[in-house]
């Protein structure tokens, strides 16, 4: 009788021994394999690491290593497949690979996931196996299992924060240490926190390829990483941090989401932001997040975003997890109605240019001032982010949001009101 | 096929219309009631609502409320007692009930679970069912959930933060806005963040009852509240204040449990925060939770700890877990070994005091400095946790830990190196 009540209290978690095949080791790879050798409790075991280069020195014994991807995705011993690599097109077939072979995938390979997420949600519906990609977005910070399992009945109006460590971390120190641009990217790189084509970060495509994960777990709605707008912080001027000293800002690059009526809009773009928002105390390599929600409002989840062990560990807990068979439900794809992605928004920007760039007052909705200082202009106002998208592929524009900045559906900007002004 | 496949890929899922049956009609139950009612996608009714007092006016039909408790826990239509009493006492003969009569049960009541968690946990397995109460940790922080499920395998070191909502409000109030402290309490009060009777949050019960809670989940430890030592802020003096602003510092009501080798401590104290620290910009009612791992390194959680709707929300929560049958699986009980739980701590602290207290050098481990200010005195130094606690019962002795202050197990404090000062 006891033990029948103890099955029943355990009922649904029979923790299975899982058999591990990875692909990659490099420094998730290294960080999961030392999370996974230091941690007890956990039922699994790396048998295979498939890698690329067969002349770098390994810290493993070489049996363990192939360079034959066969021998990981064929070997019916292997539960599950880790995918720790960098490109995001061979990483895409193995894991459609590992799901045809009837094999569950853990990945933290947001390029991948943010270009083929509907494609993969498909393929887990039509195999059967889970695919878990916590570490993709914000590193250790638990965004999507928090979306799916805890606010999977709330009311989710809102996503954003700062995706990015390595721009973050950038930042900070051009803020804090006033160290040049140049000088705290190379530091960046060399934490490790920077991709070796920093441009994915300082351009904002990583964090965008995130954002594009989160948007499918908070509101239902798949969208391809070409349709979000991201505008980097590679454009950010001596004059820009003045002007953030002098009214106390600091610089962050936010991703954002949002839902307005049956839209859901969303945009990667540095922004101005006070003292007392929650992002402002977000320093070095810290990712955040907050969610807005009808009951719980405000929730903000801060974590390390980059670094082999906080990704490691969000790995860590997706294999834990699949040892109870957990998968995400993707819940929201189907209370989502008819939610439609848009990129039709108006936002509230500080635009910089030099003379002879063609940007002019009427390019604003509304426009609100605009200055000139140390040969370049400034204009501050209400404008389209389908514009700023379009200046932000010029040469010599710079685009930050407005601190505090309020966003708007194009329809609801009335053109008449705009003031008819002199340009400055 | 595609069903079948279908069915296995939702193997795990099969969702569950709940019956309920609530205890309460408060500020929490009715923000309940309310959030079930304007949220789709979950499987679950109210079916009674025992409520006490008679004369009450009720914002819902009379024929939904009940004064017999027997005719909630005694309906076998009801799968799920919801739980939203003050009565502590009467809150654990009701899920006892429940439990007995194979009802799972939600609860918020965070006496109670403090007062009885190890003997819920093994009214659990005994009765094979689950008792969810996120609520009554931190409001709308899924914090238990976050332990349970993400960080189960994590190696975790350290949890702190704010556990109380108005206290951190009045705390906010009195720094900002330099509101008295009976002003901000007042407040606090009309606003529905502080309890009726204030001492158990202005003393710092309520956040030891969520620290005793969340040491279970954090460390696989029960430990009863009254080994734990909570020091109030309602002794914090304009001295401290002034101090405070002087010095760029918040005061804070902290809730800490660390664990040193094979020891865990925990305690509730105010503390001077830094302003790089990330408890310092958690303002008003909101509560957050810092958890320190090996792998995950520093987790930062932060949203409303108090109000009807963030505490309706994390009890939802809780409901929808149970339509998948979910259950806390304290996990860490198994995986603490030997830990035990210990006041023998050393601890660094302002304290300060009338003239004629009877305070030297010579209770503290290493005196670091004391002054005179306006007919107080002032001690600075390392003193354990066991005298501070020997003092805050003592009329007229104020306990504000250091800025960054460390914490040592009392043996490793050499006593030979305390330095002969004079008293100042």
């Amino acid at each position: 009788m006891a033990s029948e009540n103890n099955f029943q209290y355990n009922g649904h978690i029979k923790h299975r021994h899982l058999t591990l095949g990875l692909f990659g080791f490099g420094c998730v790879g290294q960080g999961l394999y030392h999370v996974l050798d230091e941690t007890q409790g956990i039922k699994a075991e790396i048998k295979k690491i498939c890698v690329k280069n067969r002349n770098k020195t390994r810290t493993l014994p070489e049996d363990i290593f192939t360079y034959d991807k066969e021998d990981v995705l064929n070997d019916p011993a292997i539960d599950v497949i880790v995918e720790l690599i960098d490109d995001a097109n061979a990483a895409f077939e193995i894991v459609k690979t590992a799901l045809q072979n009837g094999k569950a995938v853990v990945t933290a390979n947001k390029k991948m996931l943010a270009e083929h997420l509907e494609e993969i949600y498909l393929l887990q519906q039509r195999y059967g196996k889970p695919v878990l990609y916590e570490g993709a977005v914000c590193g250790s910070i638990p965004i999507i299992r928090n979306l799916e399992e805890y606010y999977d009945n709330d009311l989710l109006t809102g996503i954003e924060g700062i995706f990015n460590g390595s721009t973050n971390y950038i930042l900070t120190k051009v803020f804090e240490e006033k160290k040049s641009y140049e000088v705290a990217l190379q530091q960046a790189q060399a934490l490790g926190f920077a991709e070796s084509d920093p441009s994915l970060d300082v351009k904002g495509y990583d964090p965008k390829f995130k954002l594009a994960i989160a948007i499918a777990h908070t509101f239902g709605v798949f969208v391809k990483p070409e349709n979000i707008i991201n505008i980097g912080i590679d454009r950010i001027s001596d004059l820009d941090l003045k002007f953030a000293y002098d009214n106390h800002y600091a610089i962050k690059l936010v991703a954002r989401a949002f839902k307005i009526q049956n839209r859901v809009f969303g945009f990667v773009a540095p922004q101005f932001i006070e003292s007392t928002h929650p992002l402002y105390a977000v320093r070095n390599e810290y990712n955040a997040v907050q969610l807005e929600s009808a009951f719980a409002e405000k929730q903000l989840f801060v974590g390390k975003g980059a670094g082999s062990y906080p990704t490691g560990s969000a790995v860590l807990s997706d294999i834990s997890a699949l040892t109870y068979d957990y998968r995400y439900e993707y819940k929201k794809l189907h209370q989502s109605g008819n939610l439609q992605f848009s990129n039709h928004l108006v936002v509230e920007a500080f635009v910089s240019f030099e003379k002879g760039v063609n940007i002019s007052i009427s390019d604003f909705e509304q426009f609100e001032s605009g200055y000139a200082s140390h040969g370049k202009q400034y204009m501050v106002g209400k404008v389209t982010l389908l514009k700023l998208h379009e200046w932000s592929l010029l040469e010599g524009i710079g685009i930050i949001l407005a601190p505090g900045a309020t966003f708007a559906p194009q329809t609801e900007i009335n053109r008449d009101k705009i003031p008819a002004l002199v340009e400055s």
